[in-house]
């Protein structure tokens, strides 16, 4: 029985990359968290010490930063691209990468009815989020992006019911047919390609959608809720070969008044922290190719 | 020499209550998160352990829940006087109390161009808050209201210098002439009055003069930028007395690129957490009434 | 082409029950968070809102707090398995669980040399975490359990180099051999084992492992570090077959003083929040057995 | 009617300075966030937009890490006295300075039963304060200190009863004898000299005061366990002129378990987030001299 070295990847994570266009009065701004990750030839690094094949992570992120002007940050699927691509096509020892960002967005502050040229405030809803990853090089390579968000916090105030569920020894729950349903959606989609995308109407288009059916469908559960989203994204979207959706339910409970001589029709709640429902489902295509390492995400355990 | 009780005051910290109204089919909503805080005559409580004085914090909590229906929640600053009114007046051991609140909003969602009912979307951008002080009863009541936002946060990317400032040995500052300037910016007004004010008009006046401000004024501090920002606002609404602003500098570092033969002509910056710069002002009127408690947030050390 | 649920689960996330042992004068206290997750035959919740086969997650949650009494919290590893079995047992659309927990730790407070019955006070360092993954039923059934703990923050003033690192055209880094090497460790381990294991003292001596091994280990690289870490561990723990580490690289920058005429030999540091480093290995036996869903968290995308 | 500056001050935040010693073998380490605020004549940068008097922030940054070598740090108090004072003794547009500090503990690793010379764990524990006010030059120069701590986090399982509260038509609370009290607690205290004091071991025989009379006391109330823990500060350190306290009730609801047939002896709770309870009290000699700025905090609104 022998000890061996498993999984390894390393990087710089959260790097806050602001980006401005300035080439004409009115400037564009593009608000990053970018993250790198290396696998590859780092066996050494891990058993002797020996750095020689490691790329430094401080050198990712300078690279990072420096790309944001030579490569340009348009869309963050694109940035994200030109910088997982790079690792791997140009440091040897590099055998995949993952880059993850996080876009904050940003609107123009309105004077007397104009936008202003290069004044913002911050657009507190969702997060932009797109995660690349590239294995091999040359004729070899393999690339998988995904796209989503985070963040996106939903509440509607009727039109839900939760109601005919399986019933156990210690259920106590009550159904109900009229009830507020909320969540804080988190949704990932992997395309099917990534040379010809229009990333950024692809990204409003699909917000849209998860916003239009989540107001419009009239739910059971927030499952049946999460699956009409997913199926409308990819009725909508050829290119999206697989969503996967991750929402809390959370909970608003009816505020009982009665004590007080006062009803409450659906009127005062509760908002509670925790703890939450939380419900996670995919939604794909029957024929979706394999997703390799696109759902691997940089964070806690490799 | 002896040791006495000194200034206490106790309450209920965060009730997170969600108004909705819902009679008719497009509905309205209130999301709030609201604390109440009693002072008065409480020593047996805290000398001897003695209660009967003590209106407990859950029945606070029961009372806060139970007015945004009895009471109503159209507008945070109405609601909190109907709140800290009650305790005051209807309390006998309550000398003062003091009611703070923040709203946070909610948007339509849009359907084919259209805002739906009852399903919305957060937004991200400014809380409102909303302060309520009662001291006394009857002729001599006495009532402040301040309202405020917090979290406004604000980027421009040029129309900003900072340059002619004191050195000493410590100074390496080099000044600058353009430069990105970011706050999160925090502010509460004082109204003069309380029983005759448009609290959603006036609210959404003053955030939108502290946005223009920010973006018109071509700016050579933060200290300069926050009095224009003040002194407008003081200008367009003759009911407040006095606006005081909390603004972080959230700094924006030009990177530097030259090592890798890229120019960086303000268009990459790294966007840093701590430390920033904080800088606090108030604006006031010269025959501003007495601020009394209005300031005393109900928050750290008594 | 035809669109098709993929992999789902749901749950309760983030219960956060405190159980005390008052049975003597002597009490005990367990403080968890914990989140339950079901799998199983749920396509008709989401394709068609049919509840029937669905176990509300309200129903999980009185389960949990229930089975704190039922069934004890003495470590919760062994209360995880007594919940996530419960639901695959009993529950028959149920294919299998997933249950997670954050353990808070406690210390008594002392008082005149004494430690106090009843009176504690938190630790604020590592908090210890289990995951109990079930599968099937009867003979087929499969358990695995991890252990664990996050949030270890360990730093040490001297020791830790970095040099003879890969060099490109990004790379500023200079090479240093001595520096503050800090991190905030999370670490999983999983068993071969679930019926005869002394959880307590497994990971009273793993935590104890981990620290020694940070401290002793004169350090070439984060990823040195680690790999040591996990090897003394599996050599001291034959029932473990695999552990894996994350570890933030939380840069202490070395603050230049010589502007101001003052030396800096290594004693006043910069500790920065972001960018940071990010180190993940997994260190095995050769011969571990397949891992299955023991590491596939209940967060984010399923 | 005229429009006039009000109150304004400006520093830098968050300064997050690491010193060791390690001038011998066994280091030591002082883990501090270190704020700076300076008032005084500076109408000209917010009317003006005129930086001639204006120190900058960066300056002020500067030379809190500076002073971590030069002044040295070896107790919060003292380092805070050197910042504080030297801002208003040598910058001449100075009138009065706030310097805010936290300091973040570590405890050394033991191995094999030793503790090492190099390698700490954090301690997650209270966070130790100070604030340090200077006002004027000279023979008019007033300083004031307060110690103190935040986020000791406390919790007793027995020996808490509260009943005989007031009761209105909006409670609905029930008197219990025997419940969780757990709390949060921030403290500050006042020092009335800042020449002689022993910082260290006044902190540390504070510290084990508060947690001693937290254990000891049977509590009637939070309100009651607040005073007794000030007064017994009082009274053992002459050298205190006041102490504030400011204690969340951090609720723990006994979880109703009859519908399952299981008793529940107040063993099993929900700990619950919001809202809480906030309880705040000053307790002082009656001769205390005048507190001045010394609770005026550095955050929110001026």
């Amino acid at each position: 029985m022998s000890i061996v070295l498993g999984p390894n990847r390393y990087g710089k994570a959260e790097n806050r990359i602001v980006r401005i266009y300035r080439d004409t009065p009115r400037h564009e701004i593009h608000d990053i968290s970018v993250s790198t990750a290396l696998h590859g030839d780092f066996a050494d690094a891990h058993l002797a010490g020996d750095q020689l094949q490691v790329l430094p992570t401080d050198t990712q992120k300078q690279t990072a930063y420096s790309f944001a002007k030579e490569k340009g940050l348009l869309s963050i699927e694109s940035y994200g691209l030109d910088l997982a691509t790079h690792f791997v096509d140009h440091i040897s020892s590099v055998a995949g990468s993952r880059v993850e960002i996080e876009e904050f967005a940003w609107e123009r502050v309105v004077v007397d009815g104009t936008e202003h040229d290069h004044t913002w405030v911050r657009r507190g809803q969702e997060v932009r989020t797109a995660a690349i990853s590239v294995e091999g090089t040359g004729d070899d390579q393999q690339i998988w992006v995904v796209g989503g968000l985070k963040d996106l916090i939903l509440l509607k105030s009727t039109g839900s019911e939760f109601s005919g569920f399986m019933q156990d020894p210690y259920t106590l729950l009550q159904p109900t047919n009229d009830r507020v349903m909320a969540t804080s959606l988190t949704a990932g989609w992997r395309f099917t390609d990534h040379t010809d995308v229009d990333w950024e109407a692809t990204y409003a288009g699909i917000a849209a959608i998860l916003k239009t059916q989540f107001a419009v469908v009239h739910s059971l559960a927030l499952q049946q809720t999460l699956y009409k989203m997913g199926q409308a994204v990819l009725e909508a979207y050829p290119n999206i070969a697989e969503i996967r959706l991750s929402a809390p339910n959370k909970h608003h409970f009816l505020y009982d008044l009665s004590p007080f001589g006062v009803e409450n029709n659906n009127e005062v709640y509760h908002a509670a922290d925790r703890p939450y429902g939380l419900i996670q489902a995919a939604v794909l295509h029957d024929d979706a190719t394999d997703a390799g390492p696109a759902w691997d995400s940089y964070t806690g355990l490799v």
